[in-house]
Parts: structure tokens; sequence; C-alpha cells
């Protein structure tokens, strides 16, 4: 089956989704060679935007993301990736799951989640991926 | 806390979640505007690319998606919603979810869940949402 990268000018949204307990760690975009990549190794490979070019997830953490399933949606424009994650979590600020605060009523975000390592340590104070 | 809109043009992607099973039901996108249509009315409302406008989901099937919580990852550039579902299913051609496709090793697409309406009797024959 042939994906829809064209609607958002060669990329689509993947949700990756960690395969054991449901929670969506984080949403990323591939562009058609991230996919292939994904597909051909096993590990999650976005596009980055930012620095125009493939970033397999975890080249610099050591924190892959294995490929369990690759679901697609009903207009091949979105992908949710199940995954097993290689790690204490994906976010580089030192959470499981990027999505870790809760928009409250008021309009602030407030963390609902510990974190789970420490990035510095893991990234070097520049951050990273 | 402010929203990265801009990095996609002035939207960004909309994960919706079955707050109940975890399960993902569909992506979609939100402008501004939508989001805040989303957070006043409690029902998830996207930016329709296609049609240009505000799309109010389950608008004409009634099957609309009440918001239990927003989510919103570290760069402020994705959302998760998580929601209670009014309705069988999220997805116009009759499922639960759009993600009713698993991706096989081949690269065919096999539908892995059941269909849950007959997307006719709720949307017409001319499709819908």
């Amino acid at each position: 089956m042939q994906l829809a990268f064209d609607k958002l000018g060669g990329i689509l949204p993947a949700v990756i989704q960690d395969a054991s307990t449901g929670e969506v760690l984080m949403v990323g975009f591939m562009n058609a060679e991230a996919f292939a990549a994904t597909r051909a190794t096993g590990d999650v490979t976005f596009f980055s935007r930012s620095r125009n070019k493939l970033w397999r997830k975890g080249e610099s953490s050591g924190h892959t993301l294995r490929v369990r399933e690759v679901r697609v949606d009903c207009d091949a424009d979105a992908v949710v990736v199940r995954v097993d994650a290689m790690g204490p979590g994906v976010c580089h600020e030192g959470y499981q799951s990027c999505f870790f605060r809760r928009l409250e009523p008021d309009g602030s975000a407030v963390a609902i989640a510990e974190r789970a390592f420490d990035p510095e340590a893991v990234y070097g104070k520049g951050g990273g991926q």
C-alpha cells in the first residue's frame, strides 16, 4: 500500500505507542525515506524537520524504539507504530513519554509523571534525542 | 501555555485516544481556533485541511468525542486528547478506530478489526465524518 506523504509536503505524523501499556510516547514525522528505514531496520526513524535529515530515535541515547507493529489509518495519511522502548523514556526532558503534561482548565500545563531519567546524563547539557 | 501551531503553518497533530482502552482512534489536525473550540465545548473539533474549515467530529453522525483530558508534549507541537467516544466508532469506513489496518512485512495492509457499524447508514452514500 502507498502512504499519503503528499498532504503535508512529504511527511506524515507517526504516533509512537508503547505496545505493552498503550501509552502514547511521542509524535514524530516520517518522510518516505524515514518510513522505509523504520520498516527495514525495525528501529523507529523519523525525519527531523529542524535538522532536515533522518533521525533514528535513540541514535545518541541508546534508547531506541523497536517496532512491534505498524498500523495505518483509513486515509493512509498517518501511522501508529507500536513499539518496545529500549530505555527508561523517550523524552529529552527525562520523562517516559513526551506527553507528560496535562492541560488544566485555566490553560496551564502540569506534569503528571515523574522523571524517569536524568536527561543531562543521557544527552549531555546540549540536549538531544 | 502556548501551543506551537507555527511549525506546520498553523496546525498541529491531535492524537485521539480512547480514555478507557488506550486505543488510538484517529489523528486529526487542529489550528488555534479548533483547539479553542475543543477546549470551550468539550467536543473534539478539528481543522479540516480538505474543506478548510472547522469540523466538530460527529457533527453529522452524532458520534462526538467528549474530552476527558488533554496532554501536551515537551515541544508543545502535538497534543493527545483522551476521550469518551459517543458512538460505536470514529472511522468513516465503519470501524471503531481509523487505525484498523496493520502493515504486513510484504507491504500490504490487512484489517485487524471487525466493522463496528454500517457507514452508509450513518453517513449516507456520500461518506462523511
